[in-house]
């Protein structure tokens, strides 16, 4: 048995007078889940507010302008750091439950919280000193809206007006994986008696943003692209780059990982607020990408692997990514193992 | 590090020639990480292969009919069993898969398989002894297929015939969640420093479908209702039932869960098999069903709670239901506690 404090007694309005039509609307909000999992994403969160609060003068009477402001709560750290005025973008009905708690919570006359598409609804000024915005997807790129920050930045930023954050790397690296490998690709060899093979190429081809333990990392990492977001262009985030990768024990190699890092502006080093997505960092709700090889890779510890990873956006549908990963293993024998494997992260 | 027998060695076809138009396809399978998450459910794919391999007399030689075949695995079953020949249909894509899987596995003659709707596509026999069907959504009813098998029953089943499984029972308990419930719902009273209330009414609403530890449970569990899918009609599956429960403990009330049981036929009582979604019974991934209470009941040992819960289709999208839950607790000092409280599983 559980002591209940008194104060922790939930009063959720009594719905039951309700029509169930009305029901429906409170519980229709596009991807409640995905904010409630954001929201308790502590290195997220704290790290835009870290960024926020420890720049107050930074934001102190200025005009700040969150791109897909969600449930609001990037806004509300703007506002409580001083801004003069802050819009609030979004094209989710998500937007009025940010309403509600943006009045709930004293900062109607400070928040104009606008629903549309950033490129048609009307902002109350022609320029904004700062964008705050929390665009990534998994893979960074996946499903992100760093185009439409890009296309706010040309629109409405001021000449030296900074973006929270501004700057992101991607990262490689190579990891030993044979126990998840099974689980997940043999798997198919053998289920329940039957031979269900044709899934494994399914099963490959669909990289799975999962929690990587540290200790699995077989190699260093190396930066695969870092997009400066002051100057990088929409066309920038289709990439392909080489990589690099030391072994930094013998051991097996069954996939990929991809993380990304991050980095928010500040006049003082000091204040400059970064996080990481790597599997060496507390968790995200990004997790890692893991892409793996249609091979095993037998490496030994200074051994290196040479390879490069394109990603583009789907042609049919430009929010999913087309990715190529190619790898050579260059053994001390001199025996290389060469390969090459086409992902799409949907 | 790990090591790595030989015939585990994993050989997924080299897609790096393919366009990425083919590898869209290959990923493109409908719900594939469900069908995975399905058969690797032990207790649901085993039951069914138990519930089959166990009554291989009252399949062989016989026609079956699987509703709803996915991947394929109940056919298989099925055929394996000895049955003359097996009808799978599906409306998903993923029977491009399960096409492939039963060919492989040297099924071709005896399973066909047939995209479409039920009740659109053409049989090639007039009639069936046997339909077998995993139609169960969570809460047994959402998202289920039940309407379909009982399309399928009234249309093609022999007088006498079988269903595979052929009962389904409700249950209700109510269990103190202290923890989970400060978790998912107290969480919103305050977000870092900002009063997210408005969330509480959309928390509350939507039903949890989440793992309940058995120790959980404060009162004994209670049928609200079972289905004999010989004889019941699909106007049964909106319901309206009381239910009584008995405190077995002194505790905190503040949700209740549902979950469902299952029955196979059998001509013989010790072939009879069964499964429970119960808190007591292992993992499932329908895991329980579990809706919070709008305020906390102070229960001792021996009191009772009676109420009611109704469960209809929603009338905008009937796969989605609404479900509403009243409840009276009796207090031993003759303090009623009553509530009523509307929940809706999207």
């Amino acid at each position: 048995m559980t002591t209940q404090p008194e104060h922790h007694l939930v009063s959720a309005t009594d719905n039951s007078k309700l029509p169930f039509s009305e029901q429906h609307y409170f519980s229709s909000y596009d991807h409640f889940g995905i904010h409630e999992e954001m929201l308790k994403d502590k290195v997220r969160t704290l790290s835009y507010r870290d960024a926020i609060f420890h720049n107050k003068h930074l934001f102190k009477d200025k005009i700040v302008l969150d791109v897909g402001c969600g449930t609001g709560i990037l806004s509300m750290f703007a506002a409580r750091a001083g801004a003069k005025h802050v819009i609030a973008v979004d094209m989710s009905n998500i937007i009025e439950m940010a309403e509600k708690i943006v009045d709930l919570n004293g900062f109607s006359d400070k928040i104009t919280l606008l629903r549309g598409k950033l490129e048609d609804v009307e902002l109350p000024y022609p320029e904004v000193d700062i964008i705050i915005s929390e665009w990534m997807g998994y893979f960074l790129l996946y499903e992100s809206m760093l185009d439409t920050v890009l296309i706010a930045r040309d629109r409405y930023l001021k000449k030296g007006g900074l973006i929270f954050p501004d700057k992101a790397s991607i990262r490689i690296a190579a990891i030993e994986d044979a126990q998840y490998k099974e689980e997940k690709i043999e798997y198919w060899n053998d289920v329940y008696g039957f031979d269900f093979t044709p899934f494994i190429n399914v099963a490959m081809v669909e990289p799975l943003v999962d929690t990587v333990e540290s200790r699995s990392q077989v190699t260093n990492s190396a930066e695969l692209i870092k997009f400066n977001l002051n100057t990088v262009q929409i066309k920038d985030l289709a990439f392909h780059r080489k990589f690099s990768l030391t072994c930094e024990r013998t051991d097996f190699i069954h996939a990929w990982i991809v993380w990304f890092d991050m980095e928010f502006p500040s006049d003082r080093q000091e204040n400059k607020i970064t996080f990481s997505t790597s599997p060496h960092d507390p968790y995200t709700h990004w997790k890692q990408t893991v892409f793996y090889l249609n091979q095993v890779l037998n490496v030994r510890r200074g051994e290196k692997i040479v390879g490069s990873l394109a990603s583009r956006p789907n042609k049919i549908n430009p929010r999913e990514l087309d990715i190529e990963i190619s790898w050579d293993h260059k053994t001390q024998s001199n025996r290389a193992k060469k390969g090459k494997f086409n992902y799409f992260l949907r």
